[in-house]
């Protein structure tokens, strides 16, 4: 039998050239569809349907992105297998979905930007952020592709957390590079290297460059839609994630040390 | 004026194949050598009679090791010229030191293991810790090389540190992969698989295996020498370290939230 799957998969930006297939490079897609070739949920992607929710930048991390595709493959079997087949890619949600779904039909969409907070005046930050709420045009805030750069933002929340501010941003969808260059213009209004009057003539319609931040700092912390997903953790998923927070954790250990010496500290 | 420097140096085991030259693999003695080259501190390896403190194997992570080699370089501009020279590693220290100075003479070395503490058994972790110490034939904690296997162990601390047992070693000088077998024994008797008998017959001479502890656990902390190293922190090393340690955060944010979303949170 026959149904269509979609699957919320985490992963990190790190190890991808990005996330569309590309011949040669090691992509979330490929990686995707290469686990699913290998336990043979899918043999042909076109055949299939495969498609995924959002693309995502090479460097971009993903906490939330679906793809879906046709398959004959056991439900109750499905996310334990495609975990254990791919180191890199975190497969913790599964949906029963329409035949006719399309993953890039969402609700709604949330990133996350880590800006390093290093000196930033938060409330600048935060009279910045505001304007972008609301239905403008982004054209100074995307990469053109030829589509309309008129888009409504839900919300963008400050929040702060350790060393960085946190701007959370919810769409229904994003133009390309959007977040990164609203992130880029918040940083350059937080650090007073903008006023906030030059974001908000970009807003109205002037061409304005405020950069691009990098795209490392940038997780999809989510795509939303009127269905729920199922919740699964197999021991193949735990393993993954709990071996990964372990090396983070310690990388983060040798970055303190570090820092703790070439402050002045004990050699 | 040619002078001999010793530089120390940090690096993450994970970007590298070892650091051991190797042709045709990224290696922590090619890139540093690489870097020397470049900003014309060296020209010939043999010639500067370059080497390092310690060998450390693929995964590995230092916060200490230590180069030498003979140079003309300008000393005051030496940790700033390498530090813009190479991405991946960190130098952070200097000193000029006698024209027959061998770094491979040290007086001590500090390694630490980053264990994870996942239910294991502490106080028999720090018992069976506590019998390593002292002067031990090691032949069951190490990879032969047809050199003799009696050390002496100075300390082995046990320490906790959020989700790891830190296990922190020091010695004139270790045997090859002698702390991942100790830490891997003590990860055995920790977690019931294995007595502390067994592993005092073992350091008694009966021949026993617990195993190699992953070496992405595994940080030289710091290599020891009767006279001090100069601490320097050119802007060029500070950008590198906050670089790594925000990159650091960011994984570790993602880690933490997947977690959250495996057992049961939010989707």
């Amino acid at each position: 039998m026959v149904w269509r799957a979609a699957v919320k998969a985490a992963y990190e930006g790190r190890h991808f050239t990005g996330s569309q297939r590309q011949p040669g490079a090691f992509t979330v897609e490929g990686e995707v569809l290469r686990a699913l070739k290998r336990i043979g949920a899918v043999k042909d992607p076109r055949e299939s349907r495969f498609k995924a929710a959002s693309r995502t930048d090479r460097g971009v991390s993903s906490l939330g992105n679906v793809f879906a595709f046709d398959t004959d493959f056991r439900k109750d079997e499905l996310i334990r297998a495609l975990n254990a087949a791919t180191e890199k890619v975190f497969f913790y949600a599964l949906a029963e979905v329409a035949l006719d779904f399309s993953p890039r039909r969402a609700r709604g969409r949330w990133y996350r930007y880590f800006l390093p907070r290093d000196g930033l005046d938060l409330e600048l930050v935060r009279e910045a952020a505001d304007m972008f709420q609301g239905r403008h045009d982004f054209r100074s805030f995307c990469r053109a592709e030829g589509r309309s750069t008129v888009k409504s933002i839900d919300s963008i929340e400050i929040l702060v957390e350790q060393e960085f501010i946190l701007i959370d941003m919810r769409a229904r969808e994003f133009l390309w590079n959007m977040v990164r260059r609203i992130a880029s213009a918040l940083e350059a209004v937080g650090s007073g290297r903008c006023g906030v009057d030059e974001v908000r003539g970009a807003l109205a319609g002037r061409r304005v460059s405020f950069g691009l931040a990098p795209s490392e700092s940038l997780v999809l912390m989510d795509v939303l839609y009127d269905f729920p997903f199922l919740p699964e953790c197999p021991a193949t998923l735990t393993r993954k994630v709990r071996a990964g927070r372990e090396a983070t954790s310690v990388h983060l250990s040798f970055f303190d040390a570090l820092a703790d010496r070439c402050a002045g500290g004990r050699l």
